[in-house]
């Protein structure tokens, strides 16, 4: 397929809509990125890459990092990290106390605040320490990247920690159910910390090989997870991957992926490519209008769907 | 792959755990099944069937008419459907009240209670009366199975009323909302009927091969719907076909699959098969609890999945 | 005190906001009522009354109508209504189903519609059909108004039946978790019987001075209730008067009180009055705007309070 | 009346009972009282006392501070506290989150967990910091009680904090909604000291003296509030001030009261006395078992009650 034209054609079909969307406004320092820039990028398994709009832009991959923490996590604690985090759908939005309050501190799935808190705080306790745990998550990220240069923005990690109350509101909330081992204020840091991390889309489409190809880099032929872990995280991003907005991913887009206030978005078509794509605005759920526009657009055009 | 070796094992595997599922008893008729019962059927595109326990006893098919009524509605009423129902993850049990009103008697997709029962007066709407109504669906189902014995267990249909206080409170909350055009009770009594159907397991893996064959039909050609009304009915089995349980089962079986609390499940393998289990003792979110496991046991087996 | 002279400021400072309420408009018998219209009634023990505004104009008592059937239900159940209603604020709208659904079908009180539904569920076993308990009911309300004219519209009553899936709702909902004895529709129907009776403000006040005067009827001295059955009779009206905004009313006026959607309220000051006002609008709370008003001007005119 | 008979009737029905509570237990410096213990004491306006049990004991006084720092935060700020906090019966347990998120961060009134930590916020405001704002609450309780002794338990407060995580969810929570104004931390440290004052049941039912005298001290003179405050302050403790079983507590105990964990409950009889009953055990609400039994028995005994 000549995925090419098809990036073309989709870039033209969505930039009169990159007004539209809302940028992250919580924070200065996403509150100021231009919201009418664009990216796209699909990385097929031979390392060949197709890509269009801004796809070297370094951008804040937010939420897309709890893919990555939750490959660690489900890596070392495998059935067991399902004592502290579920795996289904909550139904409710990104950082709602509610269902975390009636299910006593268990978060519903990794995928939403509370569930990625909890698992920064395994492996906090699985590399015994906050700092050498973040250090491990970045090493990760810029494995499966390919790229070394990988980093956090330091500025944005500390500006979210200045005004993240309801994440702090939802690790006390865990720490009263004895659902969170570490320091409430050391587990939000690293959170934050892993958040703030900078990539660009054709990094991250790169970043999904292993993903895409059942837990082993097709490029490096690298292990990183088993067969079984790997379709078990597709089928997370599929059911909770865009929070209560996930059901309308699967529906109009049909593959397993992951958005991230940042305004990217991460895909992989099972057996053939990693998919990212990259628009600042965000619709009402916290995820990426134009984003997941496009992805809705490349689905359609190429036919390319797990159902 | 040699499927028959594959059920036949399964069979083995899961007959000690018969004991431990608990059948419906909100209903007499439900209530009296024996519960030692199972059976596995697969339907392959050209027809050949693999089956192993009662594959042709009947049972009632209960919510998987919810797939049936769902494809009829989205047939005629395409994109306009979700003016009255939505398609997300509910996080609630399948009866649950509680979104229903917080989100003003919208429901939250076609596989809860609230939304079947909001398909079926469409369907109503649709075909201008609940009888007629009721007479298409059964000839869709009769269609799809190849099949013009299948009926409805009246008896059944009468019992389901008789108690159906729950879910004359679902219709009665949506007719206040404005969000239910028929009688209450016409369009319960409806429901209740098509949910009493009766089938076996080789009838109801040989229908859902025009789900797998995306909307055609792949032994009679005939099409019954768009591919890409297959493919979101697909995925709205795989977000929201387990109630509250959805998320468990993507993770553990990774196919879009459908539960009724008869203890009957299907499932597709998108381009390859129809599947469908049936054993009547439920586990605590009202799925066939060795059902589950039989298709744990298949998709670990056979390594099939759709991430 | 020259209540008098009080109740004529009164209708001064009210009577440019009676346009700034409004009037119920879920059935049309509601909906066509003049906003414009204010009645104020007094009822001292020895029989004088003080009026002022339309006082003799019959309304719709509506939900005022729960005291007079939790009184009955009290009366002839005394501490075992209690299996089936609770006592306690809901802090929830008053046609809510989620505390319900969350609380197995237990209403949390007997003013809240499901609570109401449920007492009259109580007295049609109590009296052995729904005939007869209305009439009961009427002949209980004629009693202590000293007033065999009192009636009930059944014009309105039947339109409200028209629309009443809500408190249908309610009804199936407590049907299916086995807390309601009779024909939904039956206990529905009579609920609305005794809803749509109609009575003025004099009649309301006189009709009040049983649960002033802790049980007995200060003027006949007809024993009604005990006198411990009136104080918490008195206490559940203060702290559940009011819907939602029971807290309000208990902060403002100070006087256990009830309120309807007709726009009419009753309140009592223990061991000296009966009061009852009138004005159709109603404000967020579906609270009389005009009436919540008026008392608050004359408690804090008279110093009249509990407290 | 014999308040002295009545006392010593209460002290011999109710000893029987003082095991079956459940002491607090979570913080050891609450686990380890003796729960069979137990006081009760009535000061009159003239100051006469009628007392029985372990009056002089000192025990925390826990949420009953909150009657105090409301006090002063209504005198402060007067009506534009409301801006911040409600007036309301939440119909939830104590320290839910739930409804704070549904309500954006403003809690439903000053009696539950949330609202008093708001209060708190409130007081730092007004007095320019937490420690004078904390020296300043003790001066008023140290007031109101005629007595300059009673102090705050370090070890407990201390302990509270090392506890503390709900609360600080709960503070974090409204921190998020812009609804606090001090750190999280500064708050809730003086929120647990004012928690950790101990009194004995003599000290604070002289205490309540003002609340029961309409603001003044009927002993000393001294005005503290004016008199529609004070009325408002009964009654929000009479809507709000047993959490979820407050509806519970009027009805069968018809005063204006208030429980706090540590097992102490004060009342009022406006106009006439101050009341505190002391038992360490814990009913299912988190009030004092045999207190609240001991208030009943008091007002069946005794026929007092405001409604």
């Amino acid at each position: 397929m000549d995925y090419q034209s098809i990036l073309n054609e989709i870039i033209q079909e969505v930039t009169p809509f990159l007004k539209d969307g809302k940028v992250a406004d919580y924070i200065p320092a996403l509150e100021n990125v231009d919201p009418e820039q664009f990216a796209m990028s699909i990385t097929m398994f031979d390392g060949t890459q197709f890509t269009v709009g801004q796809a070297d832009t370094l951008f804040s991959i937010q939420s897309i990092s709890k893919v990555f923490t939750f490959t660690l996590a489900l890596k070392f604690y495998r059935s067991n990290l399902y004592k502290r985090i579920g795996h289904e759908p909550s139904g409710n939005p990104f950082n709602s106390l509610v269902q975390l309050e009636y299910e006593h501190g268990k978060p519903r799935n990794p995928f939403i605040n509370a569930g990625a808190i909890n698992v920064t705080d395994a492996l906090i306790n699985y590399y015994g320490g906050s700092d050498i745990a973040y250090k491990e998550v970045l090493n990760f990220i810029r494995s499966i990247s390919n790229n070394d240069l990988i980093t956090c923005n330091e500025v944005v990690a500390t500006s979210e920690m200045e005004h993240g109350y309801r994440n702090m509101a939802l690790a006390n909330l865990m720490k009263s159910f004895n659902n969170l081992d570490n320091e409430v204020s050391d587990v939000v840091q690293m959170y934050f910390k892993h958040c703030s991390v900078e990539m660009s889309t054709n990094m991250l489409s790169r970043a999904m090989l292993y993903l895409a190809n059942h837990g082993t880099d097709p490029i490096t032929d690298k292990i990183y997870i088993r067969e079984s872990q790997a379709k078990r995280i597709n089928a997370v991003m599929l059911t909770c991957g865009h929070y209560d907005a996930s059901g309308d991913f699967a529906y109009h887009v049909g593959l397993p992926g992951k958005s991230g206030v940042g305004g990217g978005i991460v895909a992989v078509v099972p057996k053939l490519m990693g998919i990212s794509v990259w628009a600042p605005g965000l619709n009402a759920n916290g995820n990426s209008l134009v984003g997941t526009m496009a992805l809705k657009l490349f689905t359609s055009k190429t036919g390319l769907s797990i159902f």
